[in-house]
């Protein structure tokens, strides 16, 4: 499929020559994402700024031809691939921090600057912004918008949507909008900023985003506990979780995550059935208490050891371990399967029960890390599909790890998001009347169905 | 208007006889609301399970009948006044707290709950729901979530919209849908969680809801400070929040209401152009340091003095002073025009600035008092209908407080919301896509527009 002629010149008029391309080796680098499906698109455009998406997303409109708004790809879900063909709208370069403005604890941005260069141009002024997925150096800030990003941080400060205050966007209409305000109360209607939040792309395309700031803490200690078994360490979890010292990171890695780490990280990361990382962070002069508290909760059945780390090398070096996880089971299994569904925080240890028989029933190893703190365990089914065996176990297996996660009132993404990849299971995750809601809302945002098409929602049955 | 008689004996087949009055003595009991404004409806009914609620709003559709869902009726903006008459559902009986889960830091509650009664239930556990307005001892669970109520600890803690996890409703269909799920994270679809709070019982009747809940901090230090002007109050407002420390609470009084405290609370209120109260909460020994950093902040051009509280008979004194401003200005004005509007932090001394020049040129008191740390100021209109120039002038003087408020880039409600009071407002206040679309939602989850007809979303011009 190519494009109309007309549509083509349109656009050949709209963008600068280096802000379009239809070269197919160009479409191609924009045709995936880190979900490792593909699809090519017929062109890519670069905008540069609100009124040329305004003019984009119109004249798409005019000539029903798809539209995918795309950060920087990192998405595992498949939300960025093009799928429908069109044209896909790249950001990084509408990457322009616009505004830091400490004494509102705001900062208002374009939507491809990245979260790792917004994290350091904070810094000198003492702020921070919540979300920190692994991908930060990465990942650009509408990305993390689109998908409602976590990390290990959301435990104590929150996910993506819990800091955006306001949103300037393009509906799939054509329509601009402006929704929320630089405040951090407001009672003035539907909220339609956290709305977009979330929506992959799927109901208005982000021009511009006014995100709420934390401040920095001053200080932060980490701690390492291990535990002899998954459902000690998720015991432990919930007792952490009902105390009033909130850590500002809880972070789980099973025994296979625990063995991998070794074999990045070396003999410095023990040998354990699991192991918590744990932060806490504040004033100096808090963190005595706080550890003492956070390390009351700790104790209990099956734990090991419970391990203040002395050294900022130590410290590194335990999260150095956790984020090379994703990684080193990609180069395990390439085609694994890599699930972060979320469950109420007390019902992690029958989440970890549960896994550990699926894993036997099928014969494929399933080995767990995440966010325990929020419930949200990312759940790698390592599927090799060379192996018969697996490779006729694995959709039944993924199917009876969601059948699981529902039977726990849990949800299919804690932060990663439908995409393309678990589109088809939001039947069984969310009730039909709420789906039809959704799908309303889908239709009055983008009525011609241009914005994202084939993503989040499932085709109609 | 009566209802129609089939319509009426299946109301009276569906709800105990005790559940259900068409007695206008007992209908004008459920008229009116703290805005003063009433209609009397036809019925009221008093459910006390979600599928009479279902039923209900079944009827009412059927029928072409207006439904009111109706807390307490402490909103200030007429919210819950039936002004298309119909049926009033009063959730006052369906007020049960369902489950307290401090492993998963969340409640469970019916509508009906009392915020003060869950507050006090959930204190044995450690835990408080952030939202806290004035009325909490007389307010709703349900009418907190439809008005999105704040109150001083938002500065800190959130208000409604960032405290509530998932919840159960009925849509103006007659169709029951659960929303959100018991975790702190979630991204499966569109977040109709968040589009319900706020949304002032026009597009769903919540019939429960799942609460987050946060830990209770170990103690608490309360500070008071009082400057020449209300202008070098504002700007140590700004300086407070934007170094690390947030605190708890950051109220503000003015001068005349500073008056109007002393002459209830007596001489321990100081006298002064205007004072901020600033409470610090968490770890007995982080306080120190966290009250040297605010008192840092609290420092500049303007400040008189700077007390910290050194017993709890102070602090109450205090607070006291403070949430007696509402009632004792009512008594002076008993029909004062009260508005709740909400700018960017920085903006606070324009605002203030603007005030008294708005103030002076139409000969209307104006007394100020709120939530500075977000930027939420109560402006209270001293208007008395019996002098003729106020009379006059007070339409054009809310007016241009509202210009004022836009122009400084912010928001007609902080927390009181639109109701009836100023939806009229609502085209000044958002563009015109943003109302579009919130009528558009408005449209598909209500079509008949049956759910609390006339409120927050002005008539189509």
């Amino acid at each position: 499929m190519t494009l109309p002629l007309p549509m083509l010149s349109t656009l050949h008029a709209m963008f600068p020559a280096q802000s379009v391309s239809t070269d197919p080796a160009e479409c191609l680098v924009y045709a995936y994402d880190n979900s490792r499906r593909e699809a090519i698109p017929e062109a890519v455009v670069f905008p540069a700024a609100h009124e040329q998406v305004v003019a984009l997303v119109r004249l798409c409109r005019e000539h029903h031809v798809a539209l995918t708004a795309r950060g920087r790809g990192t998405n595992t879900t498949g939300a960025s691939v093009p799928v429908a063909g069109g044209i896909v709208a790249s950001f990084e370069r509408m990457n322009r921090i616009l505004r830091i403005d400490p004494d509102n604890r705001l900062a208002v941005v374009e939507p491809g600057v990245l979260n790792a260069d917004l994290q350091a141009a904070l810094k000198p002024h003492g702020f921070f912004w919540a979300p920190d997925p692994t991908s930060a150096p990465y990942c650009s800030i509408a990305g993390n918008i689109a998908c409602n990003a976590g990390g290990p941080r959301a435990v104590k400060y929150g996910a993506t949507r819990d800091n955006v205050l306001a949103l300037r966007a393009v509906d799939g209409r054509g329509e601009e909008f402006r929704c929320g305000k630089p405040t951090t109360k407001g009672a003035t209607g539907y909220d339609l900023t956290r709305l977009l939040v979330g929506s992959e792309g799927t109901l208005a395309v982000i021009t511009e985003a006014t995100l709420k700031l934390t401040p920095l803490a001053s200080d932060k200690r980490t701690l390492r506990a291990t535990f002899v078994d998954m459902a000690a360490a998720a015991a432990a979890v919930a007792r952490i979780m009902a105390q009033p010292v909130t850590p500002c990171a809880l972070e789980y890695m099973d025994e296979d995550a625990l063995r991998l780490a070794r074999n990045h990280a070396g003999d410095s990361i023990p040998e354990a059935g699991a192991m918590l990382i744990i932060e806490v962070d504040g004033e100096t002069d808090a963190l005595p208490s706080a550890v003492a508290a956070i390390s009351r909760a700790a104790k209990g059945d099956g734990l090991i050891e419970l391990h203040a780390a002395n050294s900022e090398s130590e410290v590194t070096a335990l999260w150095a371990a956790r984020k090379a996880l994703s990684p080193a089971l990609r180069t395990l299994a390439p085609n694994k399967i890599n699930e972060d569904v979320v469950v109420p925080v007390s019902r992690v240890p029958e989440l970890i029960a549960g896994l550990k028989s699926i894993s036997a029933r099928n014969s494929i190893p399933i080995v767990t890390f995440g966010h325990a703190g929020n419930g949200n365990i990312h759940v790698n089914l390592l599927y090799r599909p060379e192996d018969p065996i697996q490779a006729a176990n694995a959709a039944g297996c993924l199917s009876a790890v969601f059948d699981l996660v529902f039977s726990l009132d849990g949800l299919l993404s804690g932060e990663h998001g439908i995409g393309l990849a678990k589109r088809e299971f939001m039947p069984r995750a969310l009730d039909s009347v709420s789906l039809d809601l959704m799908r309303m809302i889908k239709g009055q945002f983008d009525p011609d169905g241009i914005l994202n098409p084939g993503k989040l929602l499932p085709d109609v049955a």
